[in-house]
């Protein structure tokens, strides 16, 4: 039985895409007395991805050149030989591009037991995208009733599950997206009260307009021109999130922008970064909230499959390019 | 009897100087039924009356011209028709830059009763510049004991009480501040535990020897340079505090510098703009603590008197140019 990798064979600057990449075949092993020997089935694609690619400083050490590269994963276990997992148990966890993983237990971060949902949810909404959205959004963000949320990358795996959750809080929402088609979803599909594309649109007219009291909430996934023009339209007391910085490929040397000091201070506002997996402790809290919307029919959510490994390779690149209509999975 | 005042003449676009202001002679009234006239000793000189003198978007409204400079200052009342003040009462308030000013008590903020303390000290230590150091280093900054408080402008007006502050908390202190003696007052008057000379030192490599933990709390009145190497080491959960921005003279249009997203997202740090208006209820707290380690000599003040009203023109631009060697206020 033969394994399928998809491995980092030359060290990106900026986004990696094929030519970074190559399609490995090693024997699966045996798992030795504490293992699981896991079938994994969906490969994650992120943003985070890139960060992980490259050899910069960064809160994840970069994927070595020669090893699968990083990534989430569900799939079920076909041998078990550890006491907490079952032959048929689906698991999520940081598996790697890899069609067959054999673990300790020490790269999976749950057992999905949610299997009344599709079990790809479990490396988007149900996974770390959502759980990135409801902390983001609660905590980072401090949302509350009656805020206007404005939300970059608002159609995206992670930005559509903050506009929905925002709408279910009470709060006004409008989306950020790049194209008509994905405008379209903000408002069709994902409720918010207000959409702008930023490739047709002038943000900062725009955002004056549907933002007449100003932003309270901020949830930034960009960094970059957006984030510029967001800011220029602070609400007292504003809380801005930042959670990804997808508009900039390269942070080395750190790219120049509007200094944000000023705006800060007028504004009494504050500009935090975010990252769930500070919130750990607390996942249970967000997945039941999270299953518990999608069962109501509260959320929807939109996914973007890909198939084979191969398609792997250039699946950053794609998000990079915004070329993915919902969460970017690849199946395998 | 006459009201010496200096008025704006001319609207500044950048740090007011002798060219923008005018001395005026003008009749001092009668106070009203209601009203106090008051005897304006000392004039505050505060690095925010550049942006009350600039015709931008600010959190107060630009200064008219022909009006007296607005700022803080401290007098006696010589003629009270107010039932809340009396003759001989010292007040400190918002009295612009002249020796009378009538009051029907909505620009006075206090009664300063704290009579075994210098009058002066209502300007400043046990004024705005304490009470802002107080709230923005354990509110906004939300230092404790054991953290690494790096504050710039250290030999400053605030930055001098922050540091203090933060010793007396616990805190490990690192003091940013101009030229020689700055550096000298920082480790010798307000006892920081080690302090770098922007002039003449390269402050990100001292920052890396001064802070081998990283920084915990960074009390910014400066943006600018100084801010850019702080950002580079920031520990994780940092809390920067935008209390001023002085190295920054004009902001039409919005200077660039570096993007601080990744740094925020790395570090998940927080920075936060901070004005002590918004703790005005909580005032008292501030002073009586100020007070008591004042009494106990736990606090050094440094202040820099210039004499009379004619000295005020130039006094911001010195602020600015930094060549003040402790609160800068003008008697009169």
């Amino acid at each position: 039985m033969m394994n399928t990798q998809i491995i980092l064979a030359n060290r990106p600057v900026g986004v990696p895409g094929p030519e970074h990449f190559e399609r490995r075949e090693v024997p699966v092993g045996k798992p030795g007395e504490g293992d699981v020997l896991i079938r994994v089935t969906h490969w994650s694609v992120d943003p985070a991805m890139r960060g992980w690619a490259n050899d910069v400083p960064n809160y994840s050490p970069p994927v070595a050149l020669g090893d699968p590269m990083r990534s989430f994963g569900v799939g079920e276990v076909l041998e078990s030989r550890h006491p907490d997992y079952t032959e048929g148990d689906v698991v999520h966890g940081l598996f790697g591009w890899q069609t067959h993983k054999i673990s300790d237990g020490s790269e999976i971060s749950r057992k999905v037991t949610e299997t009344d949902l599709p079990r790809s949810y479990a490396l988007g909404i149900m996974g770390l995208n959502g759980v990135t959205a409801y902390f983001g959004l609660r905590e980072s963000c401090a949302a509350k009733a009656g805020d206007t949320v404005v939300v970059s990358t608002g159609a995206g795996a992670v930005g559509s599950a903050v506009g929905q959750i925002a709408k279910i809080m009470g709060c006004r929402t409008v989306g950020i997206a790049g194209g008509a088609e994905k405008r379209r979803a903000c408002i069709e599909d994902f409720g918010y009260g207000a959409a702008i594309d930023y490739k047709s649109q002038d943000v900062g007219g725009a955002l004056a307009e549907a933002c007449p009291d100003g932003v309270d909430c901020y949830f930034d996934n960009t960094c970059g021109p957006i984030s510029d023009a967001v800011m220029e339209h602070l609400a007292l007391g504003a809380r801005i999130t930042i959670c990804g910085t997808a508009a900039v490929t390269d942070w080395n040397p750190t790219p120049m922008g509007p200094r944000v000091h000023r705006q800060l201070l007028v504004a009494r506002a504050r500009m935090q970064g975010f990252l769930a997996f500070d919130y750990a402790d607390r996942t249970e809290e967000a997945l039941a909230a999270l299953a518990g919307w999608l069962r109501e029919g509260e959320l929807t959510v939109r996914e973007h499959f890909l198939d084979g490994p191969e398609a792997a390779m250039d699946a950053i690149g794609m998000l990079y390019r915004g070329e993915n209509t919902g969460k970017l999975i690849v199946r395998v």
